[in-house]
């Protein structure tokens, strides 16, 4: 029996190339059961006219089946599904009735009640999108990138990448992070003293599970990074939220009974104020007083195209009191989720230990893939093109607000991706990012940034990473008369 | 001034190209402030007699360096780092003195003082290694999973993989999943229900944090995967271990006030005993009474060589009870880290949250990739050419193992990867294991899977995975002969 060549069609949306989606169908087909062993398959010359492609494609297709045992060819008659090919599902899935379980006993505890900030996922639609922290493809070194990962997955390279190293890192990746990225920011670290976590919110999270729990306070910035508030949330430590003023977080309003300060101190998180030197030391000055750990989050220190960046707080702590985190999230892409922290041996050995029971490590292929794209110097090819085009999309920004009279509340001194926005004090800008969605405008609320109950609710912050200059000023022009009409 | 050819050195394990050797070690000449602007470089010539290589290796790495600004040529006078080069380092790191931190006050817990069992970083010079869970390269789809990592870093996929989802999975592997894999073992869920996790480390994690915590009580097998000691005793939670039978798990012993059970039915861990089907009834039976909810881990399902593999717990499961952990760490790789978890939505709605809160989500890439390679059918391939392979050895085993009368304790009704072994009760098989290692023998002692303090220590676990059909009879001998000498 014959399978029929209607029973073939491509998706409109199919992804890959026309060959590799003919191989998926009868592959698919095969495995759902809806192919039987012995069944012929349409002739290519069939297939390729039913569908429009050339006959070579559905050779190609076939001939890669057969020499996967999914098809067998007998001679000029033409091919059939294999003896060999694997066998459907034997079960029926029956739907199960009715649950019985009670959740609200079976859970031990709730995560999924937390007050979030959530992006659009058609962001890319919108023609104003000042969005923060996603990729922009036009400026992203694909073609490197695709080499370096073809290379990581090299004959050379696969025992290293597909081995259970338990809780061990890529040292290639290690390596380059402590001779090349951290003396950038004035750290020196042993590889024991280093860990790769999967982004930032990875590194955050080990710290606020090792360093904190119930009876131990954190002092966090406030207004701050929002997935910080549900994380320590979470951790059942006692959490106070500090307000920052233009120098950042003030070292004096610091509570006596302090167990771990949580900074943003070269480029506040969301209002982009730099922590001056000065201020800098009083912050481990108070810390050493208190005999409190501090946990540095220095996102973004590559996009310093306005002026050279600070040395991180890390690079003044004498007693081991900081906490390093960094993340290529900003500088690569967020879906790359690679990170890393810089701390004591002492501390460094328990993060590793934890990570291990939630996940053992990274995966492999993205850490090498990594340390090719740094060692080969992509990475800082990448960062001058991206602070290049960041600095003129700025420029732009600055003059757009500066003809419609918007109030800028935080603008980074050394460069960033984003400026920090204050609305009239009337202005819900929540409110205000709905309305402007309808003319295909994105704007984030500042509110969800904030801890104070009394959260002011006039604030927002406008990405510049994924908008082109050219659509800035018309973008800004249509923020200024959506605040005039509230 | 011209920078000395003799500065240049190949690495003997370098690895890649000799084109990108070349070109990483300029790069890091330049990021690590050795080579400074306005330098020349060697002429290829030179260099490429200084190292050996060919006039237009050297030539393409400098058009490469010259392409990314790192490098500047000047009509025929040669090579120079370029002005806009990247600028090194400017803070000279400064080693802390000494460190003045309390860490027994400052860590509010401790992750790393756990009992594992580690395995030899070195188990490829092994001649006999009778290793579990680790990939066999000869056995892998190198070349097809290397297309599909090419195919994934694809310009049409590069949005899908870059972008921070937040808490999102790949669409395309959660469908294949949903409508391939599982209901081969007789599942049948919807998206909703089913979460991607980093390998199944990870979703046993899960479980743990959200089903368990203070005063609540879990059940394992005992013997059971080590790592799950560990994870449980980090949970707080109060822990029985029960002894297993030729059928498993005695529904009879969990105790009666046990909130979770943790189970491998199907294949269990270590003794590989499969739970019949009355006993599976009478176990969900149990846990109704109990109000009591199954993590069920499925673990080498797939490695059924020997005959069909029952269909999962979870697919008697009418009361949303049970959780499903699959992996595909043992059929494609560890390193690679994925896995997945089914159950209800209430369920997987915090497993979701919380996996967000840790780090948000799997890579976007490793996830497209697998994605493909299961839907192109490459993954079934691989998965009957392991079979096939594995058959071969599991019987060698059995003929080796009879011939030199060693016994027995658990062997896969339906086939696996690993046999679980009883030397005498005078023997330790950590001394054991340590006595073979001098041979080149590399087994592993049974005693971390047992949580009873009276824990056994005469079993051993051989995996055949890793080791050739050949080295298998030698193998088996000389540890026989090590037991007959203990």
């Amino acid at each position: 029996m014959g399978i029929s060549v209607d029973t073939f069609f491509l998706k409109p949306d199919g992804q890959g190339t026309l060959q590799a989606q003919i191989q998926q169908m009868i592959a698919e087909g095969i495995l759902s059961g809806r192919f039987h062993v012995g069944e012929k398959l349409p002739s290519s010359r069939k297939l390729a006219a039913h569908l429009g492609v050339s006959r070579i494609t559905v050779t190609l297709a076939y001939t890669e089946l057969l020499a996967n045992d999914y098809l067998t060819a007998r001679g000029r008659s033409g091919y059939y599904v294999s003896e060999n090919a694997p066998v459907p599902p034997k079960y029926t899935p029956v739907r199960r009735s009715t649950e019985t379980v009670d959740w609200d006993r079976a859970l031990a505890r709730r995560f999924s009640d937390g007050d979030v900030l959530t992006k659009p996922q058609d962001w890319r639609d919108y023609r104003y999108p000042f969005i923060y922290g996603q990729p922009d493809r036009t400026l992203f070194d694909h073609a490197n990138w695709r080499l370096c990962a073809v290379r990581a997955l090299g004959h050379k390279d696969f025992d290293s990448l597909t081995g259970d190293y338990v809780d061990q890192d890529d040292p290639l990746l290690v390596e380059f992070i402590a001779r090349h990225t951290l003396p950038r920011r004035g750290i020196a670290a042993r590889p024991e003293e280093i860990l790769i976590t999967l982004g930032a919110q990875n590194a955050l999270w080990l710290t606020s599970r090792i360093l904190l729990g119930h009876g131990r306070k954190a002092a966090i910035e406030d207004p701050s990074y929002y997935a910080l508030h549900e994380l320590l949330r979470c951790s059942d430590a006692t959490m106070t939220a500090l307000r920052v003023d233009q120098d950042g977080l003030p070292p004096d309003a610091i509570p006596d009974d302090t167990d771990v300060i949580y900074t943003t101190p070269s480029h506040q998180c969301p209002t982009t104020a730099t922590m001056p030197v000065a201020r800098r030391h009083d912050l481990l000055e108070r810390a050493r007083a208190l005999d409190a750990m501090i946990v540095e989050d220095d996102y973004e220190f590559e996009m310093a195209f306005l002026g050279a960046p600070s040395p991180a707080l890390k690079s003044l702590d004498r007693d081991g009191r900081v906490i390093y985190v960094g993340s290529f999230s900003k500088s690569l892409f967020p879906g790359l989720r690679l990170g890393y922290m810089v701390g004591s041996e002492a501390f460094i050995r328990e993060a590793r230990a934890l990570r291990s029971l939630v996940f053992r490590h990274p995966p492999g292929h993205i850490q090498r893939t990594a340390a090719y794209f740094l060692s080969l110097g992509h990475y800082d090819a990448q960062i001058r093109r991206m602070s290049k085009a960041l600095l003129q999309r700025r420029q732009t920004m600055e003059e757009a607000i500066e003809r419609h009279g918007l109030t800028v509340a935080g603008r980074g001194v050394f460069g960033g991706s984003s400026m920090w926005m204050r609305a009239p004090d009337h202005v819900d800008t929540a409110e205000l990012a709905r309305q402007l969605q309808k003319q295909g405008v994105h704007i984030e609320p500042g509110a969800p940034f904030f801890s104070d109950p009394h959260r002011p609710r006039n604030f927002y912050r406008l990405g510049y990473s994924s908008i082109s200059s050219d659509r800035i000023p018309d973008g800004i022009a249509r923020i200024a008369e959506a605040i005039q009409a509230s």
